[in-house]
């Protein structure tokens, strides 16, 4: 075994040290804190598009909103709807607020058994072929040819941020999650621009399969 | 650096290359196809102690069994019961046979918010100290004083089962799932006994957040 072996080896046993964490310093310790991200829990909820927002609440129809959301721009509003699928429906689903191009209505997997709907796992805005829905409104109602989507999990950020945790946006990275009910979720998008506070989105049964709240916090690994 | 550090060193790199399976033969293949472990998604449900049952049914009432169960002698009944807390109630709760030595109400972590109660993460049958939960039969209904709780994740196998996996009764073990919405699972105990079959008992938020169904299999990683 020649010293250029012995090298290797030895880069390699670091490389494993410093990614399992297994030596820690003061100094880091300090930059552990910098890395948790704080949780956002999205339940079922609709965007709407203006023409949809119309037929379904009337005319010149103004969203009403209620509480901003922690994206900035984004609200929550006071308004409800009832979604509708072949084999079951669910009341009071919250619309957010502003109007978007399209209108897509983000469903829990549990509810593509109540609603009768396969609506596939998304990134939000990738409605291509996702499942037909029934939305109803105060005063109209309109079948969505697609538009249900199961959103699959994501991170905001800022580029600052990005160049912080060490990602760029696109990129797939897992969480990890402590406490008794922790884990790790593989596959979480990075979306990363100066439009997007940071947050990491997930739905309730997500967080709730991991034992978090709106005060948890997570990390990535890579 | 002597020879000795090196064989230190190689011995390290070697079990974290087997701990991380970077290195499979054909014979692990083989192997690993009988590590994989089926999936068992519990919806929430009730046990009844013979007590309770004959509060809320009748005298000397007997349930009636619709479905066996993969854990034997264990059976869905055609019986159903309205759950109770202050905030809210769930009808349409399946109980579960045969009756046990206590009532025990099997939620999901998000009814905790429907019936604005508080009950803690616990393996089956550890009751002492949980929730109180009113439950309501055809023929009368019952305050519990405890007995609600969240189900902790587990897996059920023989000692044979414990031995091929190697592990041991009541250790607590990680699991992995694969695809899309997988990851990783910490905090899972191992349930293991000669009344058992080898099933991964998880809730329909845990299943529904890693986009498991009850075709799906797990491993443990330890």
């Amino acid at each position: 075994m020649s010293i250029d072996n012995v090298e290797k080896i030895t880069e390699l046993i670091m490389d494993v040290i410093r990614e399992k964490n297994l030596v820690t310093s003061g100094a880091s310790d300090t930059l552990d804190e910098d890395l948790n991200i704080p949780v956002g829990i999205s339940n079922r909820h609709i965007h709407l598009s203006r023409e949809d927002l119309e037929i379904c609440f009337g005319k010149d129809y103004q969203l009403t909103p209620i509480k901003d959301l922690s994206q900035p721009g984004q609200f929550a509003c006071k308004e409800t709807m009832t979604i509708c699928g072949p084999k079951g429906s669910i009341e009071n689903v919250r619309v957010l607020g502003p109007v978007r191009k399209e209108s897509q209505v983000e469903i829990l997997a549990s509810d593509n058994f109540k609603l009768g709907i396969k609506a596939p796992l998304r990134i939000s805005g990738e409605i291509a072929g996702s499942s037909p829905i029934t939305i109803v409104g105060s005063k109209g109602s309109k079948y969505l040819h697609q538009g249900a989507i199961v959103a699959a999990r994501h991170i905001h950020m800022t580029e600052d941020d990005a160049k912080r945790f060490g990602v760029r946006n696109g990129q797939i990275v897992a969480i990890e999650v402590e406490g008794l009910r922790g884990g790790t979720y593989t596959n979480v998008v990075i979306r990363a621009n100066d439009k997007s506070r940071l947050e990491c989105h997930l739905d309730t049964e997500e967080s709730n399969a991991m034992g978090l709240n709106s005060k948890s916090k997570i990390r990535i690994i890579k």
